[in-house]
């Protein structure tokens, strides 16, 4: 093996089903329903898709994402941005913790 | 204090600019730009970042997001819906990472 | 460098000891004896090593994990049913999050 | 609200399945599945989403699957042990991505 | 219980010791070691250790770098500047691998 | 493309910025106050990153903060001291949820 991250075997992702098949088999059934059209549309769940790849840091899954967003009629200015919105919640999650700090902090301090 | 995870502490984020004002002040106006309609409306932003907020586990962006989403004319139908989004990539995440463990073990069982 | 996940480094990482000898003695000591037969088998706790392995997404570990799986005894269809848990969990630790999506929904909706 | 993470939640898990029932019905369909017994017992597969909950952070799957360890017949010394195998990977997945930063700095120091 | 996350569990840590003696004395001889002065004093460590503990997003770790922060004289305005370099990094983190969707998208469009 | 993580890609980073500029030029305008000396210096700051880079396990800021942290003065010895720090912290905020774990097993068992 050359790199444990070979793009080549995103497309070996269907032989974990050979160990497991009737898991799965209702994994997949799952996974094909949540991209479905519903209340969202393809396109739009897409994006949601691609913007929790890159928050995972899921390199198959950019690479399966980044497709899916350009067959479903997105450009790379709106990923792009999708991509910001990632960016800003994940490192304001750790921001927005700062609170705990600080009411620990101040209650030290009095 | 009562918990670490106060609800109430969600209206205190801003307190956060008394010990470091510039750079509070810059990621703010970066995250406000991020959050603007762009090429991707306000409502999209928002539903992206529920997906996000619920990736990362963070209750104070669940909760911000959840009032976003709502405000920005999404309903709890499509925001479900984008919540399975994630569901299904943060477990499948894992799940494709399993083409590292058949490399190895095929390869270890010839 | 041709890629950062190198398959061969995983035989270097005794020499992350170089620096902070004594570190490095006091985290395998402490790594050796979590992995010791207890009141779990060492089958057993490899299998949660794999599990935990795919969770954080760690090619390195699943290498190692992989192979020691193997070493004791469980086969590929037992280690792909842990990776399912993985995704199960994984993915309903979002799910489950929703619960705080919908209180704060349904109260505003009120 | 009180607190963010309200263990009284955790019942209220089911009502996710209000807003997008196809969907919450074929997670739940494939969550079942691969809690039940197959090549692992079904007191293996809690003693895994027991470790992967803890790596995880989610505290309403720690809950549940304390619970599942407890009536699937392990105790708390076999589920310490689970969780001293989730302090050791987690710990070193990080300990380990180590051999990138020395292969960098053995490069630049020569 | 009223809240899983109760600010008076953090005094109760000790206590993972009585399941499994051995592991937890080897745990925290490593522990212990880690934040003793080496080439970085205590207060840098407890520094670094804030940063970690918010992107972990884990509260337990938050209270007690707050205090040991505080206890090795940094002050806020320290402390808040460590938790930016988190959200820059955290954040840029899923940022930077953007390099693969752009990649892959050009790559499509040839 | 050979692997995904291309350590060339990392200089590709600022392309970033060609589909949504005003995004990138706020993100970066946040990032080098972030990382401007201030009440932290540079080399602090490069120290806490290189943590950070760590615990998230991103491979392209590992190499990016290995190269700052040498350039700003620090040693091999220093950051392999930052590393146990994210080691022992980022296993040891798993360890610490054990604690619910115990409360719900202690109450079970009355």
């Amino acid at each position: 093996m050359e790199t444990y991250y070979d793009p080549k075997d995103l497309g070996s992702i269907a032989e974990i089903g050979k160990d497991a098949p009737e898991l799965a088999g209702k994994f997949f059934d799952y996974y094909n329903e949540v991209f479905a059209e519903g209340d969202l549309t393809e396109r739009e769940k897409a994006l949601i898709a691609l913007a929790v790849a890159h928050t995972v840091q899921c390199p198959y899954c950019i690479d399966a994402y980044t497709r899916a967003c350009l067959e479903k009629g997105s450009h790379l200015g709106e990923m792009t941005e999708a991509l910001h919105v990632v960016t800003a919640i994940r490192g304001g999650a750790s921001l927005v913790h700062g609170v705990q700090m600080r009411k620990i902090a101040e209650k030290l301090s009095l």
